[in-house]
Formats: structure tokens, sequence, C-alpha cells
């Protein structure tokens, strides 16, 4: 019989197919190989991306030239513009707002064949401190209440360049989907006095039934009602209400950089979105969120059922994904 | 610039990018033609299907053999399934249920190469009465809640078999999505002693930048801040808060075809997803709350940010999108 679990962060409840579990070999998505071309984020292309917002150069190299390891440049086609007033406009009973936010990428490396799993630690750590970087820059800009790191990896998983790159979305309300979660956590602590994520560790540390990895500061491990089958979770150990792994950088990105090589290696490099939740601007340092990574490989398709319920359906208990994640052979 | 939007119903902003409106020619998915080869939903192969719970049959033929119209079957791989008890249990700080519900699929047509917008009008309006009839048994068993009727059409969509059908999951829990629906609608009425769905109505119908079709009884129009681009919703003009078209079943199913003649026209037989949001069972007869079809096209892909925020970016604004259905050439 399947069963129905539900998530205490932000009270989804998803069906696991227990007793049909997928196992690994049963999913047939994986990103295609590389076609090549001319691209805009390759080493040398430079001039032909906006003017980059920062950049990491070892070697004195000058800005919109090679010589960079990390590259940050505003999206060619932004979903929002940094120019403009915040204005809340009523049409009859509906409201708007103008489209005032930032739409940055992020790329990783200068390497058009390397991924955020393959290319050298370094690389992967240097871009979570360009997500750092920008955070705290973004912060700045008081219109702004909210940013969302993200990445997509592979076309299948929405990805429209195949050069390794992250994105990020600074935007003048505080999504849905994280009020969501704050509004439950903020509950959980108001009845307990504990963060809901720190508790979530407690219990996955003591079962390690769906724990799948930890170091020194930071823990992955496979969510109790995961909406997607091997979706996987970052968090750091101790409570971090924000994103700021100071003097860390290189811890998170050994955790980061070895999931996805196990997501690798289990699921034969599938495409799969990466999702960095931390608190708004507004409260950024709290006792009762806790930010983390969330990984999900693109397996299955979002339909009817879905859109329609806020429902999902999962066919690999995630017992068994955090078993085939820790038993990968890397 | 690009316009932030609020749907009132669900309160989910999403991102209208009102300068560089894509025009239906910019989208590139659909449906495949069908492949055809053995369909356990053709005529003549009812034995394949577990035996059908109930069928349209204007012949006098015997349950399982060919002769019906429309065909109602147990869904043979359920997400859901009608034995056992509802069980919540704890697991530490989680909390599960057994898998109780139901999952039945609606052969809408015996033909394999019909399609809901090809068939003849006798079969949708068929379909539709089975929709009603199959809601009306389920509401029968005191363990489940809620019951989503679906359609996928097309593999991008989600759809596992081209033999044109559509699905109901009946459910032990009123799903989050509705339960949010509801609650905005709940508290809509409280201030305004209104219901929210027929102010929307009243204001589109007067507007008419939105609308998209009417007839005697139902009225179709892209809402005002759609997740997808082309997403449209069908509902009955006068306040009816579940799925109850007594003797406008012809009507709703002329509407419902129309509709998606006009998706076909427009955007070259898209795949799309479907769903009818209906009251719950247990407040089934309300003041506030207004049943409605939506239909989204599968244009876009939902990706890490989608993922991250519940914010949806939509490159065609509702005003294009019901020009171009209005203006679509039967």
């Amino acid at each position: 019989m399947a069963e129905l679990r539900k998530d205490p962060i932000v009270g989804r409840w998803v069906i696991i197919s227990v007793e049909r579990g997928k196992r690994p070999t049963d999913f047939k998505m994986r990103v295609p190989a590389k076609k090549g071309g001319f691209c805009a984020f390759c080493s040398g292309n430079e001039y032909t991306t906006p003017p980059e917002i920062i950049a990491v150069r070892c070697d004195g190299s000058q800005p919109n030239t090679p010589g960079w390891t990390v590259r940050v440049v505003p999206n060619k086609f932004p979903a929002l513009r940094v120019e403009g007033q915040l204005n809340l406009v009523g049409e009859g009973m509906f409201s708007k707002m103008n489209g005032v936010g930032a739409h940055e990428v992020i790329i990783e490396n200068p390497d058009h064949n390397l991924t955020l799993s393959t290319m050298p630690l370094k690389s992967v750590e240097d871009t979570l401190l360009a997500f750092y970087q920008r955070i705290a820059d973004l912060r700045k800009d008081e219109r702004l209440k909210y940013v969302l790191v993200f990445k997509n990896e592979g076309d299948i998983a929405g990805a429209t360049l195949e050069h390794s790159h992250s994105q990020l979305i600074a935007l003048p309300i505080v999504p849905q989907l994280v009020e969501e979660e704050l509004n439950n956590a903020k509950q959980y602590f108001e009845r307990k006095n504990r963060c809901i994520f720190c508790d979530i560790i407690e219990q996955e540390t003591k079962d390690r039934i769906r724990l799948i990895s930890e170091n020194e500061h930071y823990i992955s491990l496979a969510p109790y009602a995961p909406s997607s089958p091997f979706e996987t979770w970052i968090l750091p150990k101790n409570h971090e209400s924000s994103f700021e792994p100071d003097g860390r950088f290189s811890l998170l990105a050994q955790i980061l950089q070895q999931t996805l090589k196990q997501i690798d290696k289990v699921l034969n490099m599938p495409p799969y979105n990466m999702m960095v939740h931390i608190s708004p601007f507004r409260d950024e340092i709290n006792e009762y969120y806790h930010w983390h990574i969330e990984i999900r490989p693109k397996l299955t398709q979002t339909a009817g059922f879905e859109w329609g319920s806020g429902f999902y359906i999962n066919p690999t208990p995630p017992e068994d994904a955090a078993r085939f994640m820790r038993e990968a052979d890397l």
C-alpha cells in the first residue's frame, strides 16, 4: 500500500509508492551530451554578455576579459530589472506591481565541458562565495525582500544554455513558498521553542535511515516527504538562519560536490534543479528558520494531479534513495 | 518592464513579461502524432483493463465488452487504493497515513484517434456526466474528503497512454492547494459577503479584455495572473460551489470543446493539463467557493526558480492570450 506523508515544513502531503518503489535504473532521464558550438559563457567570449558584476580573478586580469574562474553577469533576458520604482497598483479587484528586481547568472567555471560535480572543488567553493557576495550586495537595495539562488542542469530541467551556471533572482516580495516555510517554522518555534530544522537534523542523525552524508559542519539527507525521487537537502548542522558560511565555504563545497557526484553516479547524470532557501532580508537573523539547499533530480513529470492538488506522487521512498546515495561508489 | 501580478484566489504572484510577450508561434510544444499499436483503452480490448466501474452504453451491450461510448475503469497502477483503514501515525516528529483513496480512468471515447477537441460533442457530454456520477458515488465513502478530476493530454504533459482519457484521484485529505483557494475565498466572503469568483466573473464580463467566450450558463476567460501562457478557466456564470451541471451538461460540453478547439487552433495542438476544482465533500454547498475547470497548455518548463519560490514567469500576458483565443478561426 502507498503511504501518505506530510512534510512538516511546508505542510504538503506526498504519496510515496512504498510497494512498487522505483530503483535508480527505472529512471530514463539524463542530461544529453554537450553539443558545444559558440557559447557566450566560455572564456574568450566575455564581450557577448552584459558587463560582469563581479568575478573571481587570481591573475590580475581586467574585467570582461579571460582570466576569471567564476563570473557573475546580469541575465541578458532578465525576468525582472533593477530600474524603476516599486508601485503596488490596483486593477479593479486585482493587484499588480512593477517588475523591479534583479536576475543574474553565475558562470561557475570557464570550461564548457565541466559540471558542478566534475569541476575542481575550488570552483565550487568560488561559486558559493559568489552566491554569498551577491546576496550581501543585493540586501542593500531596500526595494528587495528576498533573493532566490537556483540552478537548472540539463534542458529537461529548464536550462537554456549548456555551459554550467547558476542564477539568482532578487524579488520585491517574499515568495509564497518561502512564506509558507517561514510561517510553519515560526509556529513550530512558538510551540516548542526549537527550530524545526534543528529537530529534523537531530532525528535524522539518530535514525540514520535517511541520512546520506555529513562532514564537520554540514549534513545531507533525503527528506521524509520528498516531492520527487532522490530529492536531497544539504543543511548546516548548527542553527544558521541565513547563508553565511564564513570560514566554511570549503566544507560546504565538499558536501555539495559529493552529493552531486552521488546523484550523477546513482542516476547516470540526470537533469536536476537546485534551490537555496534562506531567510528573507527583513528578518535574516532568527531562531526559527534554517537555511538549506534543496536538490531535485528531474526524473518525474508534474502533471494534472500535481497542478490541481499540490500533492506529489513519489515512486521512490526516501529511505531507499538515501541508501543508494550512501552506497554510491564514487 | 515586466509586471508582477497577484492571483486573488491562491495569493500567488506571477511575473508577466509584458514587453517581450510571446506569440503563439513562439511555442514549439505539440502533441506528437499517435503511434497506434495495441491499446488497452480501445474498443475490443476491454478484457485487458480492470473491470469497468460504470460505462455509457446505448445498445444494451454487456459490461467489459464493446458497445460503450464512455467507460470508467480503476487505474491499473493506482497511486492510492480503496482498501484499508485510514490511520494517522507518527514517526518521531513526522506524520504519515495509509494511502487510502481511489484512482480511476475515464476513457472518453472508443476511437483511438479522437481527442476531447475532435470527438463528437455527445462524447464530451457523456465524459462530463461520468465525472459527475463518479464524484456522486465517491462522496458516499466517508474516508474520502476530496476528488480531483484531471486530464493530461500528450506525453510532455504527463500522459503515459495516447488514447484520450481523463483521470480522477479521490483523497483522504483536502489537498493543500485547494485548502488555500478555499481559505482565501472564505476570507474574501467574510469581508465582502460575496463570492470572489462571482466578483471576478462580473469584472471580466464588464472589462471583456480577458473574456474568451460565453454561452447561456458558462464563461471562459484568461485569469488575471496565470501561471502559464494561455491558461484558461471555465466557470458557471451563476454561483455553484460544486460540480452539479444538472440539465446543463450539453452547454458545459459545448464551451469545453470550443475552448479546446481554440487552444488546438492557436497553439497547434499543444500538450495540456486540465483540472476540475470543486468544493470538498465536508462542505459541498457553500456561498464562498465556485467550482471551475482550469486548462493549462504545457508550453513552458517549471524549473529551479518556480520550484524554489512558487512564483511563475509567464511570457504571454493573458490579455494577448484571450485575444488570440477569441480570434481563432475554428
